[in-house]
């Protein structure tokens, strides 16, 4: 089932149910009005959400259906009470810490990094990426995500698993020139984490078969700067931790609500020697993030050659299925100036 | 105008408002059934709440009035879009630094220190504290929180104060236990900081007269311990940074949405001869949680004495009015071992 929110002029919009060739769509206010409504009482609302995707497939909706528009969008949860952003591709860490010369500790393999992010204003999948200044170092990261149900406290990995009702396409915008000064302050992102952006489709997980092993999503990242390939590295490789392990870590010492958006970090992967990972007009799978090209690149040469985002910049990230045919639609956002 | 959420089965109770002497309370529902619902469209619902606070109070809706039952209530937002911690009280920081030896950058004084906490699930006002283990490090913190309405990127602090609808009073209940090992990792707080708990009653500013100057609270926050007194600094004095710098802080990159929680980190004053506080029992303002009184232990002493809470300890929070009223309403948990 695939489900996105249209603006309807409210701050949760119009749940409806998306086609798998994301070309119409149905209301699905019959069963449920808003996917936060339908997040909070998952249990009673699925099977009718499922007959009615279903129904649209088969074609007896067909008086009902609309055209889908992407640009029509919001996110899938317009606003959300959690988003909790790992850092599950360790590659990516142990990369980044490399090009300044710091050592990353060992527990970082067994203990996953997450942050606390911002939840109450998530950009639309076609949203601009507003920021104050191109010198604060604008940047994407294509990520997975998975919403779960009610999670509660001290839950196991494997149980986690259980409680992964949604998946998500995301991009985390990150001004990196902002970050040294704030992790140097000891209480982690804030201002260095502006509102992250969402494809419009989140899907359950049988949507993906076998693609979808439980807990990691194998299907490769795309992302492209300015129209050109950037990178195409796969979800499912080098994810130290899967979705049920850093759900199980976010919920170690409290419950989490229905609605929890938990993020995979940036996917990386690593070169077929075991490097980092090669650009992809070099023949390798390219990065998630421009900061992974100046890692490597500063490893290489010693200093970064790509610049950061600029204002009129555009990112797309997207997703697709052994068919080619896009699986959560695309996040297409263009940098813009503030004011 | 005194707000509160009644537990009504739901995921967000039912609004109610409340008595000054916090004796009656009246169903809102007929101008907004939940807060964070006014909160949406608080233009819209602040005058017709406040006339029905005013009705309240002239005594007819003595027909639709109930008693009022702090122990029937969640936390005025049982969930929040966002949850932003301050640390506003730079002696507090300065000081628990200054026991690990570790100096503080001059930069604290202007550069606002925040963290951004989890909000899907906060705390009802006699909620346990359920923690997994004592050896955790189990605190309180008692503190002073303002609600947001929509706060537009780049604020500057005095338009910020004017995004400011209401006011709280939380626990920021801390595991100290686990925040050094979880700071070193550089992503912030996230498992040392499990749900936080709110007094039962949400006050608009103008509740408060002259003690809310527009950007901090000008009343003792005092604070229990298994029935003792253990703080009453005031918290107006030595906030370094008030709410409008705060809300400032938060929003520098990004928009903040309706119901946006912004904290001021542990109230913390200091001695009259500027030196860290005295705890109660030596005449002094005492402490807002315990590991400031573990710190001044550790100047002093070498070693912290006092232990952290245990299983079956108690914690009030409360603030009270010139004349000895309670303003918000109590805090008051338990600890609880989880399972």
């Amino acid at each position: 089932m695939k489900l996105a929110t249209l603006k309807n002029g409210s701050r949760d919009g119009a749940l409806v149910i998306v086609s798998r060739d994301l070309t119409r769509c149905v209301s699905a206010a019959p069963v449920a009005a808003t996917l936060q409504g339908a997040l909070d009482r998952w249990h009673e609302v699925a099977a009718g959400l499922a007959q009615r995707s279903d129904a649209l497939h088969a074609g007896a909706l067909d008086d009902e259906a609309q055209a889908f528009d992407p640009q029509a969008c919001h996110a899938p949860l317009p606003r959300a009470y959690q988003w909790a952003d790992g850092s599950a591709y360790v590659n990516h860490v142990e990369l980044v810490r490399r090009a300044r010369g710091a050592e990353m500790p060992a527990s970082f393999w067994t203990d996953p990094l997450m942050y606390q992010g911002g939840s109450d204003s998530f950009l639309d999948p076609h949203g601009d990426i507003v920021a104050g200044s191109e010198a604060h170092g604008i940047d994407f990261e294509a990520e997975v995500a998975v919403v779960t149900d009610d999670v509660p406290m001290g839950v196991t990995a494997d149980a986690a698993r259980t409680h992964i009702r949604l998946v998500l396409l995301v991009n985390d915008v990150s001004l990196r020139g902002l970050i040294p000064g704030e992790l140097a302050k000891g209480f982690g992102f804030f201002q260095s984490k502006p509102s992250s952006a969402f494809a419009p489709c989140a899907l359950t997980p049988d949507e993906f078969g076998a693609a979808w092993d439980g807990g990691r999503l194998h299907r490769p990242m795309l992302s492209f700067v300015d129209g050109q390939p950037f990178g195409k590295p796969d979800a499912g490789v080098d994810m130290t931790f899967d979705f049920g392990q850093l759900v199980a870590h976010a919920a170690k010492t409290r419950p989490l609500a229905a609605g929890t958006v938990v993020g995979s970090g940036t996917v990386s992967n690593r070169d077929a020697d075991g490097g980092p990972g090669r650009p992809i007009a070099e023949g390798g799978l390219g990065y998630s993030c421009l900061a992974e090209l100046r890692t490597v690149e500063t490893l290489r040469h010693g200093a970064p050659q790509t610049p950061f985002l600029k204002f009129g910049s555009r990112v797309r990230i997207e997703m697709q299925g052994e068919d080619g045919t896009s699986l959560f639609g695309a996040i297409e956002q263009t940098v813009r100036a503030a004011g």
